[in-house]
């Protein structure tokens, strides 16, 4: 057989503030792979279904030298991350060809010889009533990064009040169904109206689009607030502070507002101890092997049911992912952004 | 008898910044009281032996439309704050004269009419090798704040490294001993080098002073630290999440450095996340049920052993509160801020 064109998305520079595609990131489709001989020194060769696409890519395209809990991007080499791949051909016993695997450093290639050393990597099975996209989404790892930190640190209680930014989002929009499931009140804000529309049909009770509301209007109406899962940072966390119940949970997820074009500083910390709130800083790597179990055990079967809703933004190829990726820094992406690099 | 004088301290405008002494409070020797006839009204009267000046009764000096967890003090009212005093007379079988009484809104007057109605109030026995200063102190609030806290987030364990802010300070002074008594590894940092020299006898084992070095250098050297107990805020809050280990903990006990001046916004709080920081705010009136019985069973003795050291700085007479107050706000007391109103 001849070889196969192996199409990648490489790293090429980093960016200023936003990710350009083209620039900080290029698909290059010149190299190819010879599917039948390529060595494989005792690992396996996958060929890439699925690859999800998450603001906190953003904080690896940076320099090497700036420490992180992520690895940097190395310059000139493919991207990675979460994503599904099926097993063609392996040296492994524990990564049986026909087989799929999920990883969270998947690489953003058509094919990848891998190893089992790499970080975060095992086989996975599909129930036959989801797509695979669903297993880098609200069954992966945005979903079980909001399953994970709600059973861990909500601490909620029915009746109580949460409030949700990016709730539309494949994080935000599970926090929302779980707060529901629990019993909570839920104000939630995204940044369109069409998100608007979808966080009311998954359940939350006040929903509302912060550029066009104003957040400390909303929550001094809607609040005090008992549970707040941040994701954005800057201005909302500080309403949300502000508006805060007396032992306030605040989850702090991520700051997106910050990630391309630097974060303000959060004045309303100083509310803390009047208010006795307790802040968790959420990495849902530090929470995965404790909860695995449970979520695959429970999360895809509510999923298959319809009993929790998701919502996907799904692209077509390698050559979409530096659009989607800059899309998805902006907030443009509406549900989870997925790309299908290829049909199995 | 003849009328006694009745001196107080009087609240008289609310500060732009700094209080001023015989500005914002003013000393007021002008009222007479019959002790022996004033009505009681079911309540009783106290002598006030010692009141205590705390960083929180800045807060206190608002205008009473601004809400917070403390009530506002009264233009042309007396000040209040935690203070001991002995009952002289008393209509209340609860209350008997001859007995102490401890409370934490004891009006700035060398006597007052008191009922039982007033929120935490209480008859307080004292340990023989204690003087009556030590229960507004070590053996008081602030005490009660780094004991109670401590026991309650820190989460502290043998070998970990604690930072401490204000370290010299009744609350500061206590943590770092509370922690050295866990087996932890103490840094800590206050605004002279004579503080740096009284926490260095307290056992910290590293001690600078915040004025002439740089907090990031010493916790970039001495770090990372796992569990930082904030009395201050600002830069020296940031500098502390910026060197703070996985899993840090946070006590938010106080932010001083915005007191009088406003805040600097937080700008390491995108932090949280990747290290998974978890951020309780104190506030010790709520733990205060729930530990109190086992404080006062454990710290003054530990305290009139000399196994827990405290330091205090002690005015005298009424007429020194305004001085004391503005010089706990500057950080120019060195230890426990306490007037002495009168000897038994």
């Amino acid at each position: 057989m001849a070889p196969a064109r192996n199409a990648r998305v490489l790293f090429s520079s980093i960016p200023k503030d936003y990710p350009i595609p083209g620039e900080t990131t290029v698909y290059d489709a010149s190299q190819t792979i010879d599917i039948e001989n390529v060595p494989l020194n005792g690992g396996f060769l996958i060929k890439t279904l699925v690859l999800s696409v998450d603001p906190y890519m953003r904080g690896r395209m940076r320099a090497p030298e700036v420490a992180s809990y992520s690895l940097s991007y190395q310059i000139g080499e493919s991207l990675n991350g979460y994503g599904i791949g099926k097993i063609i051909r392996s040296e492994d016993p524990n990564f049986p060809p026909g087989k799929y695997v999920y990883g969270k450093n998947i690489p953003h290639q058509e094919y990848s010889v891998l190893s089992s050393s790499l970080d975060m990597l095992f086989v996975i099975e599909k129930d036959p009533k989801l797509p695979w996209t669903a297993y880098v989404g609200a069954a992966g790892m945005p979903g079980q990064t909001a399953w994970m930190a709600w059973k861990e640190y909500s601490n909620a209680k029915k009746g109580e009040t949460a409030f949700v930014s990016t709730g539309a989002g494949p994080v935000g929009s599970m926090v929302i169904q779980l707060a529901k499931r629990d019993g909570l009140r839920v104000i939630a804000c995204a940044g369109s109206d069409e998100k608007v529309q979808f966080m009311k049909e998954i359940g939350a009770d006040v929903a509302f689009n912060y550029k066009t509301t104003d957040t400390r209007e909303v929550l001094k109406k809607e609040g005090p607030i008992d549970i707040y899962w941040d994701n954005v940072g800057g201005e909302i966390l500080d309403a949300a502070l502000e508006f805060t119940a007396i032992y306030g949970r605040f989850l702090i997820c991520g700051m997106i507002s910050g990630y391309n074009t630097g974060l303000k500083g959060i004045k309303n910390l100083a509310l803390a101890y009047p208010k006795s709130i307790t802040l968790h800083g959420i990495l849902v790597l530090r929470l995965f092997e404790k909860h695995k179990d449970e979520f695959y055990a429970t999360v895809p079967p509510l999923l298959a049911s319809g009993d929790i809703k998701y919502k996907e933004d799904i692209s077509r190829g390698l050559e979409s992912v530096g659009d989607v990726i800059l899309a998805v820094q902006e907030g443009r992406n509406n549900g989870k952004a997925v790309v299908i690099v290829a049909e199995e």
